[in-house]
């Protein structure tokens, strides 16, 4: 980065440059081992092309800060619509489910729309141009581009999912075919009890805010997700034929598109293969499940006599714990059996569905103008993910923090952690 | 019914049997205006026919409880097929879709079937044949068959309107033009309340179960349901086209569909009109707007600096009310306007979207076998809606009553009451 | 008929009025053993409802001749959106998908109106009001009208076959069960020919003049049609699966739609059954195969070493021939199988696919106006159909007359007559 | 190439080893100014990436010669299900809509295989080693390819549109905007021709034999194809929205596609732009009008009082020209102005719209095996055009050739030459 030639003494020791240095490397370090072919193509409108990824990142902190800056030298007036995502306050957008049609800017091109971005705002945060509400920006705007590295890599095995050579993102660095633990439960009494964080302190979402009293019943954790073992078993007992165990929307939905198995779970032969970032592998039984649905961790649970955990419950666990976990700095690319003992994975592996749908939380208020349409417009159909996942990157996620898709997305590092009542 | 000509001293005094005629009755006489034409068409995947809901309130009796008789001889064994809904436990159902391409059984057929249930389970209840368990079972088909009463009226509604002529179900009964009084708020303390109730009392259903506790902040109410005037300022100040108001959903909707009015509004030469079982009729903007959907309703409450009120918010203020209002009894066939001081409108005239996404209360349990789908397997996707409308059939609605329909579904009387955070 | 009553001596000597009146009680009495629900549903977009066929044939009337007349009364000013068909000319139409949406008019105003224009025209030709040109339309809509005789036979087919009832049109008239002729073949020589007429004598449609002149090489036709017996050896023998016997657009279709037999065959138990106009029977080996697309016709034909004939090799060989056939009259409504040596089936039994696509006669115009509409706009992407069918009426067919339908469309009577190049 | 490292001087001579590299390396130059993520994108299930185009050229000559040798080492073996386009004979195909998913092999991948099939091709050719049969196959894989270059050019230029930068495949090379020649008409007598060719001689494709006879009537061919200019006052004359111009397929799709002028015309601010492979660029009156489909084609000669030609007029006037015109190796990859009097324009600057469909010839047989389906199974659905255009290869087309699309395709370089009856 040529931000690295012009070092401002004043502002040497400002940890925020650091931060943003970081965050900005990280992300294109995991477009590293990727083809200029891979980084174009979106393989449903969920998906977006890795080059976007890398655009809107900086489009992000082009309109919303630097934009700001009198003397600021638009890169190309074009862009602001090309990687727009779905901000209407900002302007019109080239349309989602096009994005894998572009094929101009070129990466190379997006490479030098991010350096002239990090220069530009690297030169004001060393000049101490922005205020707290800017600095402010620039931290949401890091957040913001951690999401996107999840997304990126989300999206990128979806991309590559679809080639019968099932390449793969990268040689797998990791491996561990322990044994999980014997699945066992947690007991939390009920109660009143506090979740969720309040603006102003730590940097939140606005949709963890305003933190609030809620009710528990007694209730009780599994002490770790299911494993492909453990789904094997509910597959193998005609779980995907079993209309009782599934949620109405799920059942239909089983149906229309003949799903018998995870996402990335490809059978041969009677065998089961699983594709992961370093290709299709034997599938591990050991391993936590991923890539399922709402409806299929709901069927499960059903299946196995138990339910989903509520988002409130989850978090009344979690906040006991610190965010520790199989995130993607430790660099497996893939969720990992947990063999030891008492309440462990609620942090990386896997996000684990609630039954909680997504919704406002009590006092909740969107903030006014671009940043409003963050969260607060997707308070609708979707349902809330909570602890991370192993491609999240270490520090985004906490006990607050409230992930959202719908119900029958399977494209996220998904798992099943089961609850029940308590007594 | 012929069933008169068998009556049996023993049982001459059951109220259920009372009950039960009227509530049969009832359906029938809803379908004495229409033409045969009329019964036969399915105007949308969501809409049944007429005849199929006659048909299909008697095959709930016949395969929860005439089917348990040795001695039952079944009226057509193909019918179960045909008339089954949604009860995978049952067997295998006609696809829903393609209903209204089913010509027989005739109108005239289903009306022979009717009888034929009606005398085999009046015969039944006059022999004291049915234990509690049963007559639980008898009960739950009459409201059921309420259910199907108020669906048969927005299904007709919404098949009379797919013709260029808008024929009338009926002529107008009854109208009204009052102006709605000024609009005002309830002030609701916060804390804990108890909402839902408990198997086992007066009649339920399982989504209302189990009455639990509750966390609530201060609230406020608004004292009527928005008018037709209100919601015409709602486009005329442009709400349609002002993406800020929407929920993500509902805008990609509202681009999608062109929508610009609620579902049975039509313009004609600058001028309203609304669509009514009474035919084609000026827009009354002292009446209650209806037929919108839950985008609808949460755009015009941040249009008008409000928002809609939790299932809970409502329930707890409803349940200081009697469940009285404008009920399909009173035969107007369409929300009227309010000009009575004070909170009105709770019960009856349109169907109140709430902001609550549709999920089981703490510790539900649907109910083992067939009937343990009525409910439970629809608890994703859909939002709560509570009170009543013009056609539910009185009694049928309570406090706790929870009514479920997908946010963008419009087809239903619905309604908007704002609410707001308290103080 | 009220037109009875008022019998004009000068008129009495009138064919045409005789012809009329014929045609006219002929299309009603088709509609006789139906229920008035089957003649609402519309089962796909090509499908009409009955009484929109009884509605329809009436408009053709009214607009193209009595609204001539200055003192005419018309029946009711919204029926010619609704009837209208295609017509761009006479204004805007009813969307025909949504045809089976409409439950008004009822099937009883339906007759009200076909009385309304039988007595006006039938006056007016009584009175003998109408010029040449005039009559040349009342025989142009007679001649439309048993056109919809017998699409009305084939769309009420398709309408009872949505039901798992399987209903009967009619309970079965005759039947032969008599083994087919051997298959043998026919030659002809090549050389110049003449095919097509010309307008202004015996009633022809635009799209069978000019006359002109074709050039053919010698050629072989089969000397009936393909049995439904043949035609399972097709099938056993892997016809659906080989993928080099079909045309590409076909094998496109026949992967996307799972086509594994002709439209009304019904396979339970390893039996092989025929939805037919009486109901469900087992499959006649010696019958005509029926109700096949183009796709399958090609297919079967490579898969004999043969291959259809084009439309000029076809009238060639049938204006050698008076057309008389299993038509509507014999009231056997169904293809019956042929043992009599020599080329027979011609006419009749089921319209026979050729190679030829619908394309205008060297020198063809379309009449001005909106008659001009009638043939002529659809001569593109649909191919020549030949001979008439069992749903036809007898004298509506003739060696140059030019039926045409999209190459996957079965819904219609449709057989297979194999041909091949001669020496 | 490396093949030039190893020259065989026994094969030195041979004329076929040059035009052999001579296409391969044409195919490669049209690919030079592309970026690397311009070769990737599929735009719509019509189009196939550049990558797909270069691989499957290839591939042709693979499966088709080289995979005869016994010796011969398979490039890839996951290569030939990738690159199979349509050949059910040689196996199950990646299903074309679903090319653009493909980001592997890279473009780089792909070069290495065409140098494999390259060398090994060339080294069997010098070597003697391909029979007659073997040496047909080589011309007929040539002529696939030049197909390709075409299909490749027409690809590109849709990719590129998509993006609202409208970037250029390569700037302009040459321009001209003289005044077309005014419009004029040439006469031919009728009476019997003869069109087609027979296989064995000079190369054809086997859609273009037998050579036979056929019957015209006079008629008369325009001197030129229609301009921009001319084809702008149908627009402003309402063409778009006059029903009785059009087919009634076209005239559905200009509904529902909304269409109101060619393809690749831009409206901005009330002027009129037309997008090239130079970009976007004011719209030229003078230049033929281009990416019409066959329906806009048909429309406009109704319009202008006129009709396409059928195949076999077009032949027999085209036969008695040398086939010259504005093809791809001008360079200037549009169609020209043409102010030359006389009949021009025949051949290059747009292919043709007939009114013909594409139908087998008398006595065609397609080839037996894989070959058989190059062309043959599309021989339905489609209509024939003629001419070539400023895409297609030198050489590649003559007055035999018979190109067929349907008629709502848009992407090709289609253009307009009115005909009409003579006297």
């Amino acid at each position: 980065m040529t931000s690295q030639a012009m070092p401002s003494p004043a502002a040497a020791g400002d940890p925020l440059i650091d931060s943003y240095r970081r965050v900005r490397t990280q992300t294109e370090a995991l477009a590293e081992t990727l083809a200029v072919e891979d980084m174009v193509v979106q393989s449903m409108p969920d998906v977006s092309p890795t080059k976007w990824h890398l655009g809107h990142t900086s489009w992000f902190f082009e309109f919303s800060i630097l934009a700001g800056f009198a003397d600021y030298r638009v890169f190309d007036p074009d862009f602001e619509y090309l990687h727009n995502s779905y901000y209407n306050s900002i302007g019109p957008q080239y349309p989602r489910p096009r994005r894998g049609l572009l094929t101009r800017p070129t990466v190379a091109e997006v490479h030098r729309y991010r350096r002239h971005v990090d220069e530009q705002l690297i030169r004001h945060l060393e000049q101490g141009d922005l205020d707290e509400a800017g600095r402010a920006l620039v931290e949401l705007g890091m957040h913001h581009e951690q999401q996107h590295q999840e997304l990126l890599l989300m999206d990128i095995k979806h991309v590559l999912f679809q080639n019968p050579l099932y390449p793969a993102f990268r040689e797998r660095q990791r491996s561990s075919s322990e044994s999980p633990a014997e699945l066992s439960w947690s007991d939390f009494s009920g109660g009143e009890h506090r979740i969720g964080a309040d603006l102003g302190g730590a940097f939140i979402y606005d949709n963890e805010a305003p933190r609030h009293r809620v009710l528990l019943e007694p209730y009780r954790l599994a002490n770790r997700l299911i494993s492909n073992g453990e789904y094997l078993d509910f597959i193998r007992d005609g779980g995907y034929g079993e209309a009782n165990l599934w949620l109405s929307d799920g059942w239909a939905l089983v149906q229309a598109e003949g799903w018998r198995a995870p996402l990335y779970w490809v059978e041969r032969d009677d065998e089961w293969f699983e594709f992961t970032l370093a290709g299709l592998e034997p599938l591990d039984p050991a391993a936590p499940v991923s890539h399922v649905s709402l409806y299929e961790a709901d069927a499960y649970a059903s299946w196995a006599g138990a339910r989903l955990a509520t988002e409130a419950e989850w978090e009344v666990a979690a906040a006991r714990q610190a965010p520790d976990g199989n995130y993607l700095d430790l660099d497996c690319l893939r969720p990992l059996p947990e063999s030891r003992p008492g309440l462990r994975q609620l942090y990386g592996d896997a996000w684990e569905w609630t039954r909680s749908a997504y919704q406002p939380y009590p006092g909740f208020r969107p903030a006014p103008g671009a940043l409003g349409e963050y969260n607060g417009k997707f308070m609708c159909n979707q349902m809330v993910l909570r602890g991370g996942c192993c491609f999240t990157p270490e520090g985004h996620t906490r006990a607050t923090y409230r992930n959202f898709y719908y119900p029958h997305q399977r494209w996220i590092v998904t798992g099943i952690r089961l609850a029940a009542d308590g007594r």
